[in-house]
């Protein structure tokens, strides 16, 4: 996965597990694309005070993501979802047998997406 | 949804962030079903304290789920995925231009549970 999307998934999954100041610098610089020097003027504290925190609010994501492996797991299902469009698109194409083969390969597949329950 | 599913989802979720003793405990009790006084008698130590691990380590998975809300995020979609099976299987029963607005609205559902990337 490419590193900024991997970055903004940790943010959006295990964001509200951080410290309310490593939420808001890791925030101002990844999503609202302030920099460094920007953030600690506006805090008045050093550049380097700034990116401790957003390191430190890195490191705790990714200790999160490693022990549970959930943005793992949804990006595997996102990339199961993205194979089902695809092959809704192709479904729209056929017709008859082979039509019906692939709708049922498709409901086949999104049953193994859910949970077992 | 359910208390004994949404127990069991906190686990799969957030189990690796609790303790060796709170993850043990609570797999023994939960998932093996073993009773409090088998796992008091089998560690040596008081039913009490049995369940004052148990209790913690689903309080703290609670807390990780009141922050994040992922497991209610995940069932929602999972709801989802449930209600899209159902048309597939309506699907195959449909012919012509029926079946391919259904086919359509499908895929329209599929692109909505995708990660907007």
């Amino acid at each position: 996965m490419d590193e900024a999307l991997f970055r903004t998934m940790l943010f959006d999954f295990y964001g509200e597990l951080l410290t309310d100041k490593q939420k808001e610098y890791f925030d101002l610089h990844y999503n609202e694309d302030l920099s460094l020097t920007e953030i600690a003027e506006s805090e008045g504290i050093s550049r380097q005070g700034v990116w401790d925190i957003i390191r430190r609010a890195e490191e705790s994501m990714r200790r999160y993501e490693a022990r549970t492996g959930l943005v793992e797991r949804f990006a595997r299902e996102q990339q199961a979802l993205s194979r089902l469009e695809d092959k809704l698109s192709r479904l729209l194409k056929l017709s008859g047998g082979e039509r019906d083969a692939l709708a049922e390969e498709i409901r086949r597949e999104l049953r193994e997406l859910r949970y077992g329950i």
